[in-house]
């Protein structure tokens, strides 16, 4: 078991990366917030909630009251939100309730932004049941919701009173999700972690068998440098920014896909590889680490083929949230464990780099389609 | 014109009150934060824009994004919401943009939660356009809408980064809503501030017929009460519980009549008088201060006349977003110009309080009904 902290301006809490925290999981968070209120809410999704259910009530004298959010990004809406919020408030909910959101990164995100509002805002526990929530979307107070205009449009900073990543619950996860959520790993070391490049690199067996040494590895390796990022930039400021390698892209190609074929994780590998590439054109990166970071996100591939014209990615690309007053913000590597950020991408890179990463991801396709890596 | 300071441990910004703010508004905000951003949003009503509107645009170089609420406690809604959020997606808003909420209090409440809330937060800037929003709402940085299980269910803390209070803009404001507003100057003066008691009940009729020095002295003096409470208890915890001074009662009188025969200040008004005579049972206040006080609450009246059981009122008391795990919360004045909260008042003590209220309300049928008060 690993604990790891954060510290921002605005929050101290702790994330507990192990094994079998789940059944432990009222006395955790009592040593985390203290007494448990009257009135404790987990918001969870009805699969997670059939497979871990049980063993979440074990440790809670009170029964919990438990709401369930429709599996699917189609259902992280403001919808969603407010019909969670009337269940809260029919069901007695106060300011001194707390919420847990038990399950993936869009449980993780709803719930917390449900909390962030709820009378101004109460106190709430992330328990993530999926890699990438555990690895990304738990940590660093990011909450919030989808518009039809765009993902996480709406939202709020707020931190959670502490985060439970427990190791087991990843034994009922689909490869495919396994997998996608490594790629948040493998970012993890591209920019901020040689050292976990390396174990990566040397593991990856180990790392897809789910041996939960080397799961505990990579997840505690992966939460501790974006804890890190988090407690110099809260807000995404700056340093903050780098937490992005692969995204510009890997939002395009979500948008440009209807959100449906590609997993988040796989839609930033395929950034990342674009990413590599600029890089290596820029010269911030080698030939040869080019080389060796692209073979690693295809080590934890294998990523889905896409079949995009290059026009529509890059168009895409103009939309991301991180643009202020226009600009598009690439991350670009910076040797092995490091990064920066350009805002000079200029049209002609941005579509060498897509054209690039779309005639790999062609290559791919022989033998292989989405529809059967779904799982 | 009178600048008060708000710091708080998250947000240090002015509020300024005087004549002729309206109409010099963008220097003015450049002054505040900086540069204006590429896109400027104005939430704001009709009614308020089609009076108003040809004066705020006159100091902006770029004419910046009209959004309508519409009018009314029915519109404070998530809902409302997601709709100008999705509206300001459209028009090209990111992080940078400024949102500017022009209008009474639930322009600013919606305004302050929809700046909060787009891509988890942008700037805004407040410019009240009633009494009761430039002396209450518009300062203190509680933002938010009604679920249809209660009001303010949904919202955050959330700073403007300047408050434009401009008094000629009360020129156009019902007489009604102005002796309403005033409701929350006579409590700003009961709990805080007795210099402010006296100047209220020394120039009734310079307040009353709008004499612009008298309106900015009681504003400024609100403000200043206001600021200073905040100031010292942000979020609530403590200090800042003594300005919901005849919330408990106003409340559930608000929640009795459905929410609509009786304006906010009114219902606090009332709630004030309840208060007073439980403090007077309690000994807090002397019979004389009571006396006083109540006067002084009837000299900016009339209140319109209440037709309610006990039974209702108090019963409805128990739904008050203040109360954590069940206690109902007190705010009772001591002395003029000071107050404390108390948790133990027991349901024989608020039904005489709310009897007297009740009582009083009655008296004052003779020959006024509540529909000829509405403007």
């Amino acid at each position: 078991m690993q604990t790891i902290r954060v510290e921002t301006p605005s929050a101290k809490y702790d994330v507990v990366a192990g094994s079998g925290l789940v059944e432990t999981l009222a006395p955790r968070i009592e040593r985390a917030v203290g007494k448990l209120p009257r009135r404790v809410f987990v918001l969870t999704s009805a699969p997670i909630w059939a497979l871990w259910g049980h063993n979440l009530q074990r440790s809670f004298q009170d029964e919990p009251t438990v709401l369930f959010l429709p599996p699917g990004e189609g259902h992280k809406t403001l919808a969603s939100v407010e019909k969670i919020l009337r269940q809260m408030a029919v069901a007695g909910g106060d300011r001194g309730s707390l919420l847990i959101a038990f399950g993936g990164g869009i449980v993780g995100d709803v719930g917390g932004f449900v909390a962030s509002v709820f009378m101004r805002g109460i106190p709430y526990v992330q328990v993530p049941t999926t890699f990438l929530a555990q690895v990304d979307s738990s940590v660093g107070g990011k909450t919030g919701v989808n518009l039809p205009e765009g993902k996480n449009l709406v939202g709020a900073f707020h931190h959670p009173r502490a985060v439970f990543a427990d190791i087991a619950v990843l034994g009922t996860l689909p490869d495919r999700e396994l997998r996608s959520g490594l790629m948040e790993s493998v970012k993890a070391g591209i920019v901020r972690d040689r050292t976990l490049v390396r174990f990566m690199e040397q593991h990856v067996n180990d790392v897809l068998s789910r041996d939960p040494k080397a799961l505990e590895k990579v997840i505690a390796s992966s939460i501790r440098m974006k804890a890190g990022v988090v407690n110099q930039d809260e807000r995404e400021n700056g340093l903050r920014m780098i937490l992005n390698l692969g995204h510009t892209v890997g939002h395009a190609l979500e948008q440009a896909t209807g959100y449906k074929t590609l997993l988040h994780g796989e839609a930033v590998g395929w950034g990342m590889v674009a990413a590599l590439f600029l890089a290596k054109q820029r010269g911030t990166i080698s030939s040869h680490q080019c080389e060796r970071l692209e073979s690693l996100v295809h080590l934890y591939g294998p990523l889905p083929p896409l079949k995009l014209r290059v026009g529509k990615v890059a168009a895409a690309t103009g939309g991301d949230k991180k643009n202020v007053g226009g600009v598009r913000r690439f991350v670009l590597p910076v040797g092995i464990g490091d990064a920066g950020v350009v805002e000079d991408v200029t049209p002609a890179e941005l579509e060498a780099a897509v054209s690039y990463m779309l005639a790999r991801a062609g290559e791919k396709t022989a033998g292989q389609q989405v529809s059967e890596l779904a799982s």
